[in-house]
């Protein structure tokens, strides 16, 4: 009878701990963030900023973010997304040129020779871009990008690409949203390959998504008229592109601003810059284990997808940036299935 | 008595009637618009697209209306309000350079010569606002547009060209707000010179201004990062250029798209072809008397800024662009004093 007596009273303990714990996650908006400095980070720049009367508030109008895409928001390895997609492309559209066999970059790339293809350098990667991408109208693209991030999987966690956007980021978005900021894309990659599904799975709408564009020109085909992708580089919003790109889609200075490799060194620069509370972060890739670990920064390995030199570390501390340890501040990588 | 009575009864009908007016009124979004065809297809177009479950109901975040802005937001005549802001900076700029005396042109604008000003033709014309309009910071180019702005009066009506908006245009911006439209300005003229004054005038925040840029490169100064202006022209948003920009700057077609002139005819095109409840209309000006009359089109004076030809008539009787007279569908044009 004592026994069972205590029994109950361990039980009725444990659900009033258990309740506890759940409504104390059911509060926190940041459930997939280990307590620590990237969390507070994070916490105390929403309270100072949207606390009305208090000397750093910020209006709402003003509260903009703007966050990197591949590498801060979904994996870019083992290689970027938007470069998957293109040799899956070339690969789709090799039936009608029978001369790729012989001529690169595209014989790298039918014969997954990784090594020719890093032999044809930046020239190759762009003929191989514009191969994929242009010729077609912005309609018959989309429709294509749609398809493949449909059917395409990630070779190492074997999901859709837009099922491997990062838990914690999903709710730092979320969180920036729910808090009166207004989150936007700002990324190197193609604008027109991100916005069929920013919405869905970021909840970012087309029109808050800066990124590299091709030319297009206006054409009326047959009475209806179309925009036709011409294989012509238009804007690259890539490093010193990041805040000319910024400027010229957004036209504020963001008050926030997020990244995780050279790329975005530009990008936070410009956003700290401006006057009052700011907040600038950098996701670093230091878990190989549930994602990947290189850099070269801190000894990690040095990579092309997204490097993360020592100089960019070096800077963050200098300036107060805030490196986010994929390893150490992140409970969980991914949604659950 | 009788007569007193009967005068009593007179006032208190006279009295409910007024009071029924002005309710009537203040239930009218857009009492400076008279009745008639222009404000049916406005208030008709709002009602079809945002009835809940009925058959061309519009979900709010594709409900996204265009607006060109000279001609049709604010005036365009004398000339435009940009280039007049430009013919203002080089008579400011000018003590710098006393070979503008003798050099077109220069020379032609500090004579008030407009005869030549016309002979040096377009490439004249790119040459001045490259001068007045690049070689400074972004910071630097908007506090000289803010304080042009607050300076200068137009020619005719003597204000400020901020207060000169068209009323029934504020009107149906707000209308279309607050019908859960995205408002939008896509425009030719530079967006830099536009951005300051759009959200104080017409309740567009800057990110919702598309416009023609100059190139812009970031440069960090004595260690603070700037956006320098160059000479260089980066996107003409004007004619097929405003469905790129369109497709470019917000990704998603509009529903509703206004403009006044030829500049905007791809933009109505492009519009009109999408799926679903449409809403295309031109502003024209016919209306000497209360702003100005040009077309060519309907037999009106040609003009050089914001032409209306007579092909563009006949293409919105054909495609059933709506096209206001200003005269005919406007009680009011600008804010009262």
């Amino acid at each position: 009878m004592k026994r069972d007596r205590r029994l109950i009273i361990i039980a009725l303990v444990s659900l009033v701990l258990a309740f506890a714990a759940t409504a104390a996650r059911a509060q926190d908006p940041l459930p997939s963030w280990n307590d620590g400095p990237a969390k507070q980070a994070i916490v105390g720049f929403v309270k100072v900023t949207t606390t009305q009367g208090g000397p750093q508030f910020v209006p709402p109008e003003v509260r903009i973010a703007t966050f990197d895409n591949d590498g801060t928001l979904w994996p870019s390895h083992p290689i970027y997304t938007q470069l998957a997609f293109a040799l899956d492309r070339v690969k789709a559209l090799a039936p009608r040129h029978p001369e790729w066999k012989t001529k690169q970059p595209f014989k790298a790339v039918l014969d997954n020779d990784l090594k020719a293809l890093a032999a044809a350098g930046e020239k190759g990667l762009v003929e191989l871009v514009m191969t994929s991408h242009a010729g077609m109208s912005t309609a018959e693209f989309e429709a294509i990008v749609i398809d493949w991030l449909d059917k395409a999987r990630h070779p190492r966690f074997k999901r859709r690409y837009t099922e491997l956007a990062y838990q914690p980021m999903l709710e730092l978005l979320a969180f920036l949203r729910a808090s009166g900021f207004k989150t936007y894309i700002v990324s190197g990659g193609g604008v027109e390959f991100m916005r069929p599904m920013t919405e869905k799975v970021y909840g970012i709408p087309p029109e808050q998504v800066v990124g590299s564009t091709i030319q297009t020109k206006y054409e009326v085909k047959d009475g209806k008229p179309v925009l036709m992708r011409l294989p012509k580089i238009d804007f690259i919003d890539d490093k010193d592109g990041k805040p000319v790109g910024i400027n010229k889609f957004i036209g504020r200075r963001p008050i926030a601003a997020f990244g995780n490799s050279a790329g975005d060194r530009e990008m936070l620069e410009w956003t700290g810059a401006g006057n009052g509370a700011r907040l600038m972060m950098l996701v670093f890739h230091d878990d190989a284990m549930r994602e990947y670990a290189y850099g070269p920064a801190n000894g990690l390995p040095d990579t092309k997808f997204g490097t993360f030199p020592q100089s960019l570390m070096d800077k963050a501390k200098q300036q107060g940036w805030v490196v986010i340890s994929m390893k150490n501040d992140w409970r969980s990588i991914f949604p659950n299935k």
